[in-house]
């Protein structure tokens, strides 16, 4: 099977009605909606450094494009179309066929249409470009938090650490757990809808792929505030609970990358609009501490306060 | 330096005024003008596959948006925005300044802004995604060609092929010779002007990656024809002659990728406007054959008529 063939085979899919033309040219030709500013996300995973050795072909199809849809619903954008920069070892069919399967279940899932990619024989990397929508001058930026703001986190924190440790086997896992714990890790969930819910509230926004810590860091550095957490409020999953009552440590859940939960700040006036789109996209939101003036991030506990160091994933 | 810093340093830099947002949140804000389709394509390039292992940073930086800019020249579109997603063994700043100056010099050269990327570890790979605009309906495809257009290419063919082979020691040139053919091989122009003058006039375009006739193939295949090529007026430079002179193939020249050159179709009653472009964008175009019913490409020389083979380069 050649270069073509392959493509052919494997990625050649219908598309959406904006594609005037999709795989196949030189480039493609796609039509963005007028009062809308286009949102674009780039993203690599290499095996080994994004995901473990052994990631089945399906989940790392899914991930691959799951981190980028989540940057997008961390702007409030509508995704539309994916490019697909995908450098192989081999052109071994059976992967290929479960890496585009788990592509294309969560892009059909949004409404993605593969537009165009390059194939190239090389480690195995992939690299996902994902560009949406938002009506003009409605994305949310990280740089919009105010003193006051409440810091509200999806989901819970932490699961998708687990789920990597339980690869090194530090930690032992029942099977149920371990398994749960992997699917947090290996098959991340975009936030779109909660991320569009929330463009006329939230004043900054982003998705947590390099840890909570980290990524709230990101958000006070581009507002240029502080924060203060209330660490007895941390939601946090059965799994995660377990792991703290056997000795593991908060910080870890806190600093561990690959939730891909959103984490985005709000006046309190619209603490009740939060509450209503929680409910609206079936996606627990809760409030874990609030924007400060000044710099860092100190977390409240029961019996002691301390200075949080934002630290998270760091290539170099 | 960590990633944050490495990408302020060497990657930020002004940006054009459509762009609401560029590197440093979770996805790049673009706007895109009224009445205009976007156009995107994505490239990789591997050391040692996509260009010898000791090319120097600088000429890496060049040709990684250049063979992007190509794509977009090859549609008719006039480039804007760029996304970068770079995978380094290690953070050497020597080579980091180089490869980001060879990149910013053609970028600037076509207004394009660098908007967004990726930076990881692993093999040095290369990624870049280049986004740009036509008038709606306007995108030169590689299906419009009708019998009885006359096919041309841009510039001398083969070229990078000789700068491919100086590199093996196969073949040997002069040092000036060999100067000149690196630099057809490494710095490839990506011709905008040339591309965005044809989109009223060609019924068909590619930009010659893989080979003149494995593209020219690409036009013939997505349009339904055949091509009837007269061997005897391809353009070819004074280096590529002397290697015919002393018993080199032609088939090489036109077989070998990397030119970067435009091949396009025009019906008979446009050759005068080819002339009058070709003067304009001081980039000679040459008509080399016609396109014909049927399938696939004869060459005609002087003593003899052959049916040749649109190979080109297959990653897998």
């Amino acid at each position: 099977m050649n270069e073509f063939e392959l493509i052919k085979q494997f990625f050649v899919r219908h598309q959406r009605d904006d594609v005037v033309m999709g795989i196949g040219d030189d480039a493609a030709v796609l039509r963005a909606p007028p009062g809308h500013e286009l949102v674009t996300t780039v993203d690599t995973l290499i095996r080994g450094v994004h995901f473990p050795e052994d990631t089945s072909a399906y989940d790392v199809g899914y991930k691959s494009l799951a981190v980028n849809l989540s940057d997008l619903a961390a702007m409030g954008a509508q995704p539309a179309w994916a490019t697909l920069a995908l450098t192989l070892p081999d052109n071994n069919t059976d992967w290929l066929e479960d890496f585009s399967r788990g592509m294309f279940e969560l892009a059909e899932q949004h409404m993605v249409s593969l537009v165009g990619g390059d194939t190239t024989r090389g480690e195995l990397s992939i690299s996902i470009q994902c560009t949406g929508f938002v009506p003009e001058g409605q994305a949310v930026m990280r740089s919009g938090a105010r003193a006051g703001d409440l810091i509200f986190v999806s989901g819970t924190l932490g699961d998708a650490w687990l789920g990597l440790q339980s690869y090194s086997g530090e930690i032992s896992f029942s099977d149920t757990d371990l398994q749960s714990a992997r699917l947090r890790l290996n098959r991340p969930t975009p936030h779109i809808t909660l991320g569009q819910s929330l463009v006329s509230f939230a004043t900054a926004m982003i998705d947590i792929s390099d840890g909570m810590l980290a990524d709230l860091g990101h958000i006070l550095e581009a507002s240029g505030l502080a924060a203060e957490l209330d660490l007895t409020r941390i939601p946090l999953s059965i799994l995660a609970r377990q792991y703290l009552s056997q000795g593991g440590e908060l910080m870890h859940l806190l600093s561990g990358g690959d939730d891909f939960e959103l984490c985005f700040t709000l006046p309190p006036e619209h603490q009740l609009q939060a509450q209503t789109i929680s409910k609206q996209c079936g996606c627990p939101l809760t409030c874990i501490g609030t924007v400060q003036p000044g710099s860092g991030i100190v977390g409240r506990s029961e019996h002691e306060t301390q200075t949080l160091q934002a630290s998270g994933y760091q290539h170099f």
